[in-house]
């Protein structure tokens, strides 16, 4: 009686599709194609098609258009480097992801189809991509938080070998705006960053946060339960201790500044600002990827905002009084956000405040904020 | 200081798109709408399209040519009941999802735009919606089979309270051929089924484990790990203690036939079948969903394999022995593995194996599978 759970496949897959769910689908035209030589053609089947586009940080300018053969329009990249790549087709005009590629991103309310490129153990490719090694696990959990008068969601990562009962230090990871819960696990790949660097034995075993920073929300679009009317009007970052609440009374965590980071992008990089600021001594490690900081909506620059605040100049003190292991500020030449950090470390820098910096090409993507979690990852605990 | 969190938001909102990551993308056309009337309009801006069609469970016969009004291709639907509908659209002969609806769902590898009609408290579409109820936490683990040598992914739900310490009974939910461990959670709205009922006090608070069914697999197709030539070929069935030991080891259950139910959709209903049968006196609650019910790929009927296999025979005699609480078998008047529901019927019939039937319209399609989920939940424990 082997392989009988061979038989329900076998049986579902000898028959048609009327009334049936369209479970067994298949595409006929295999997009991506890995070409020998390091570069990767995307196809389309779109015979009746007059027009087919291509976007994407694998095309080019960003965008191209496809070549028609016979019925298939294709595309094909020059050499690529290790990276996760997004790309997107536009046939006669409209969107469309790659229906021959399974592999799909979600950014907030933008879908494209997702390809990795590795080329050796331990290349960005590699870092994002699941391989045959302890896993971590992914918790969905709801945490109460009376701050907002909400029980709201959050995504928490504990480590390999977590259940064997020992406690880990804790990093609490960000998203930027308009993201959700889910942002750092589908296109900022968290858990396979973190379950790879350990298991190559470049970051520490360690707890990963992620919570929804959007105040008004108790989940992400497709979680969220809250009629808009009913929604509350605090402030993330004010409440930040109902998260660290949570995730002590439930989880197995090492306390105290030197088992506890926090990063975050964009948003999240001014909410990393902020909370690192109203709670002095409490992070050990504090990272700003790509980060807005601002302390007012004002035109000012932010020493200026700082004068007009002085209780944030105040905090900002105790902040670095209280030693850090790591400021790590870090973003792209071409960020729009470029010139707040300019100005950020300008201030640290006269204040004496010690920092370290990291620039590298691009601007305002995830590509960057997925290179710098893999970088702080390795420099915690 | 207040509202300074929606600083960052304005900041990013300002600025175009150049090198930053397409996180402000806008769609004007929205979709879909829910009329007055009950009717949806479903609606995509495309001028320079030639033909644009539908298909979804929400179009008449299945699919539709939309209708081109200005730039914006339009299909109304008639009056709908309360359900999940799922839609694609076919522009120019390719197929697009809905850019104006960020609701989406995966079926192995096909992609739909989704959503929900709900009436009134309690019908289908309330059910499979996100409400401001409690919560139950959704766990996505890795767990060690040495049965088939492999770390497996698996989907564990808990109920609102669980951190509270006290134990809970367990159902087991299988999903079907070329699904995942993620199956039962999108389409088949698993946690929201099982909040809202516990909400409406019509099912009792318990654990949900929904494992990955393919023994050749450690995890979905975007969560895998091991490649093809390393997988293993042991069945999944004969493997079920690897997921129970798992689940009593790390959650507070509780335990016996009283406390322990079972059921799966397809391939699913299949493991159910064979994994009550393999395990007498484990289920008190067994449930086969549009079930795959054969013991070898003969085409003999089920009676003449049974006599064929007396050691099954004999396991069916042990399993009804132990009188389990409930052996539930639901399908579709459309399904085509219809017949081989009669001759499971027929069978126990004739051995007087007690058991309850539930018949409805429609086939082998996820529709059906929340409903019978809806239903079996509220007979367990």
């Amino acid at each position: 009686m082997k392989r009988l759970y061979l038989l329900a496949a076998m049986l579902l897959a000898a028959v048609g599709a009327q009334a049936q769910q369209a479970i067994f689908e298949r595409h006929d035209t295999r997009s991506p194609l890995f070409n020998n030589d390091g570069t990767v053609t995307l196809q389309l089947k779109a015979p009746d098609a007059q027009k087919v586009g291509i976007i994407g940080d694998c095309v080019e300018n960003g965008h191209a258009e496809m070549t028609k053969q016979g019925d298939v329009w294709t595309y094909t990249t020059k050499v690529l480097a290790p990276e996760l790549y997004n790309y997107r087709f536009y046939v006669d005009g409209v969107e469309a992801q790659d229906p021959g590629n399974i592999e799909r991103s979600r950014d907030v309310r933008s879908f494209m189809s997702t390809f990795i490129v590795s080329k050796e153990t331990g290349d960005l490719g590699y870092l994002y991509q699941n391989h045959n090694v302890e896993h971590g696990d992914v918790a969905h959990v709801w945490y109460d938080s009376p701050g907002l008068g909400l029980k709201r969601r959050m995504s928490i990562y504990t480590p390999p070998g977590y259940d064997k009962g020992k406690a880990y230090p804790v990093l609490y990871l960000l998203h930027g705006a308009g993201g959700d819960e889910e942002a750092w696990l589908t296109l900022g790949r968290m858990a396979q960053i973190i379950d790879n660097l350990i298991a190559l034995g470049k970051a520490k075993p360690m707890i990963v946060v992620t919570p929804n920073g959007n105040a008004s929300d108790d989940a992400g679009p497709l979680e969220t339960g809250i009629p808009q009317k009913d929604r509350p009007k605090g402030t993330y970052e004010e409440n930040f201790a109902d998260v660290m609440n949570y995730v002590a009374s439930h989880y197995k965590i090492k306390k105290g500044a030197d088992n506890t980071a926090i990063c975050g992008l964009s948003m999240g990089g001014y909410h990393t600002f902020r909370i690192s600021m109203l709670n002095p001594g409490t992070f050990g490690y504090i990272g700003l990827y790509s980060a807005a900081v601002r302390l007012d909506r004002t035109q000012k620059s932010l020493e200026e905002q700082l004068a007009d605040h002085p209780e944030a100049a105040e905090q900002m003190k105790k902040l670095f009084a209280a030693k850090p292991h790591l400021y790590w500020i870090a973003i792209g030449k071409e960020d729009f956000l470029f010139g707040q950090n300019v100005a950020l470390r300008q201030y640290l820098d006269k204040m004496q405040y010690p920092y370290e910096y990291f620039e590298n090409e691009g601007g305002h993507i995830w590509r960057n904020w997925r290179i710098y979690l893999s970088m702080f990852a390795q420099r915690l605990f």
